[in-house]
């Protein structure tokens, strides 16, 4: 089968590889029918990812048909229409258990990163029974890869975590595709304001078509300052980190509000300020996560009701043959306006 | 001044009264610019609740501009435009620091009850500044009449007590404005599916322009059959009995879902008979609640970014003059295709 | 093997049945070295539980070492020493991935009810990865023996679904062995009050040395009089029900506080009535579940750390073959002041 | 009266002033009975909290008799026996009606900072209706003083914001006053383990007496590592910072076990410096408060109840006239092994 291989920071080619077999009997096998690129697999290629090496298949979202399953999966069978989650869960284990997928003993995020992933014809999904869901009939294939990873992220990480409320104020700083994830599922708690921040005007004209209240160019505006205007000069209850590098964070701890709380879906590389000195007696919260994906049956749930239009994250689609040009456009985002890309296999 | 008297069952006038005056320091008297109708007025005048005595000016909503307060209150001063709220709240008693305001020590349910209420060109508040709230300038005060008391009703009753998220099928038993305000404040969280169920096909057609996904008129379908089609054979996650009869009560129990929410609103004068035969092992919450209006503050934040078109509920307009008239359309509410009537002060 | 075996209602013996052996290759062969008798197993030996059928071994409790694993089971390997506990989960189902094992679609309450139980000297445990712990070296095994039902059917289903707070009220009507596991683990939460209700004084004695403030002998005393008394006339804040039929339900509902919860545990053959005609304006909360034993592992570490004495309510131990005997003994508890029983495999 | 007044930075003396009188209706006057000192009144004195300026009466802690109170009081009368709260409220703002006391619009801590405080023989208690609590008969003044500050402190920074929940895994920075309020309340919660982290052997040794059941000196021993070990490698779910600088705040970084919480009481001057390069992925929330006092009621009951045996923290007992030697006693803890010390006015 043919698959996108890294081979080095920098390096990747779109090249033969064998077709995964059934390795354990909790696999399943699944032929891709669409995937996309994450921004993560963008750090991959940069080298920031050490654990992934030479010769790794990327990816780890994406729709399929089963293929075949060992011995011991009892969900799914041949044929089966499927969403593919971004972290395997062996539904056995203490963090199982407790819903934190992402701490699982033998799961995780290993997709594209510590074993072979979605980027290719066919993957092999280990712990199939609790890290595939089914697809309903007549649904939209494309609005399902959003499920795999970005808007459980989104989600789980920025709405949960920053326990969004009716009537809130939400400011969220970042307007890539994960911060506009958390865009699209905050409006599941109707808060009064979403105030989106970011240097990119487009995005920002993207993210008012998508619910946003107000934005703010911070290269041209004083976001802290205008945040304070549109909140009763009292910040934002929940802001949501949506960027990962310590002046963003820095800039969250500026924005919210007493009682607040402060969401981070960001990556980040580097530690940040955390200004305990005016902040020990604001009554704050700060969170981070690794997605679970716990919430995906829900989200499908929304998608299938159309309370949630997740296709609105996707701007380009190609052929899984062109996953090079894919990573380019998706690469060069400002550019080409781009947030989601599909790629389609066939 | 001219009011709305009760004279024992089935008997009211409009008739002249004196102008309220302070008699607390935490006093405030308002001149009511907008009131309205509760289905408790209903009730007491078909004389089900006796401790509402012959001469009582009835009515426990509305909005108005404050005349004159008491030496004690801080929050508000004359010229004020005011949203009063159908629970007086002292602020200090062990309830209201829990957010219990219906079970105040001082307060609770007193307006058109145990003391003069709203039906009025003038009504004496208690204390005030924990029972009005500031209506925001440009605001459309039809829409905040609202708030006295139907929505909050709704949305604490019904949807916070039945614990609605993203994803989660609803049925609301009762159509009426109880029923509909749970289901516009049932969307603040995104629920998949909202089955409205009534025998007013009229009430079930308006229904559908709130955002009902589905309805069911209980006379000429079986509702419990219906209702398990359209969850997968599950039942509701939650349940909203917003009637008030032994029947509709036992409905609810059959609609419910294993690990669901039954979130009584409606009043009742008969006890109903509970099927722990059955549910004792189906992992079930039943709530009940006399609206606390804690979610006041919140409401009026949703109303003001219309995430909530509360005028929705407002099917007629009246002069406060013509109430005797207002009152036979309320009652009337299926001829007349009546949810809430607006009573116009000048 | 010997095995307790139920032929019918009032019939059962202590006869050979053939060892089990692994059905699934989720299934555990687990040796019993100790187990003991549910008050649910007199109602099945009453009739009163019709799925149980002829032939069935009971029993639905105990600790033992492993003999033998199915070839998909990964956490447990031949001679671990195990739990077991009371409901059988698959880990994968939409209930278990909500913690609601008790309704799981290929397990719940199955073990000397659907399929052959643990009164025997062998049991199979299907899917015996979710539903088996581990046993810490140096534990004791008769205080674990009371973690596979009593313990977390009286946290789950009395004091978490009660939510009780530090401070808190609690009542508990019924002081056998659930009421007093309620009782223990209710301690877990600092209450300042738990009242116990029975009729048997020598239960209620038993409570007192278990940590109960307060007990009423409710055939002797005005059980809801006494317990306004000691609440300054509020009534519990929490309310158990641990018995199962309509009069205890029906004191429950005289007993709660305004804003208040009732978690019923009992298990109930009729309905009962409830008194919404005051309740709907009490702000209270009235739970049901059949235990899920989401709780274990918790359970597990409290009995490890010593914060629960869980041997506490284990009156008389019997070899297995005695069983015949226990029965009788547990039968007439009130007689032979027996709350559990322990059987002893050798 | 007599009062110990601030004169700038290390100058204080015990001094004749005016008695103080009703300014607002909604004040009361307090005869103090018992006050303490507060850790945060060494702050004031080395200068650190320059908000409070010369000739200010300190001390925010306090037990006593009303004297006199204000037209509006409604909950007080003279002669009443009340526990002060180190935090005033209004109970009618945005901040109070959410339970958060500290940031009141017209109260929060005011007490001994920005208005006279209670180390004095009176002092004016504004907002007394949601200020003052009423001491039940026969209760031990000493024990309530540390309601004052001491014990809400400890309970709701430390272990309401940490989540404890029974069976956790709990670590304690700091042994000092607060350190040990939050070891007691955190046993309302029935933690599996309360590690205590400190430089102070004898802190250490006190602090196994009130129900620690692991202590370490981190001068000695490797905190990070024997907790590690104490929690089969991951972590304590719950770390409580009672310190305040920022090597012990980045000590509670490499504490916590993932999907844990870091609870924030210390108060600090300065900002430290957060580890999201690796903690963005380990699901863990960070608290701050600064005491709202809303648990006080609760704090009370269990004190009553006899659940909290709040007296374990004092360990010297001054004439309030004595208060310049109190200081000294309490400003060298090591040395004079103080805790909490009670000052006795009359």
């Amino acid at each position: 089968m043919k698959a996108l291989v890294y081979h080095g920071p920098n390096k990747k080619s779109w090249e033969e590889k064998p077709k995964p077999v059934i390795l354990e009997s909790t696999d399943a096998i699944v032929r891709i029918t669409k995937t996309t690129i994450c921004g993560t697999d963008l750090h991959i290629m940069k080298g920031d990812v050490p654990e992934v090496t030479d010769g790794r298949i990327l990816g780890h979202e994406g729709v399929g048909i089963i293929e075949e399953v060992g011995g011991a999966v009892t969900n799914f069978k041949k044929g089966d229409h499927v969403l593919i989650s971004c972290i395997s869960s062996c539904g056995k284990c203490e963090y199982c258990k407790r819903g934190m997928y992402s701490h699982c003993e033998k799961g995780g995020w290993i997709l594209g990163h510590l074993i072979d992933g979605t980027q290719a014809e066919y993957v092999r999904i280990p712990l199939a029974d609790n890290s595939l869901y089914h697809i309903p009939e007549k649904s939209d294939e494309e609005a399902l890869v959003m499920l795999s990873d970005i808007l459980p992220t989104g989600f789980e990480c920025g709405v949960l975590n920053g326990k969004i409320k009716p009537g809130d104020s939400v400011a969220i700083v970042g307007s890539g595709p994960i911060g506009l994830a958390s865009l699209l599922t905050a409006q599941f708690y109707a808060p009064a304001e979403i105030i989106m921040i970011d240097p990119d005007d487009n995005r920002l004209e993207v993210s008012k078509t998508m619910g946003a209240t107000h934005t703010i160019n911070n290269t041209k505006e004083d976001a802290v300052k205008k945040t304070k205007q549109l909140t009763s000069n009292k910040g934002a209850d929940t802001v949501i980190e949506a960027v990962g590098i310590p002046a963003t964070f820095e800039l969250c701890q500026q924005l919210v509000a007493a009682g607040g709380t402060i969401a981070n879906i960001g990556v980040h590389g580097k530690s940040a300020e955390l200004h305990l000195e005016s902040l020990w007696a604001h009554n704050i919260t700060i969170t981070t996560r690794l997605v679970d994906t716990v919430s995906t049956p829900m989200l499908l749930k929304t998608v299938q009701s159309k309370r949630l239009n997740s296709k609105q994250l996707i701007t380009h689609h190609f052929n899984l043959s062109e996953i090079i040009k894919a990573y380019d456009t998706f690469q060069n985002a400002a550019r080409e306006k781009a947030l989601k890309v599909i790629l389609i296999n066939g």
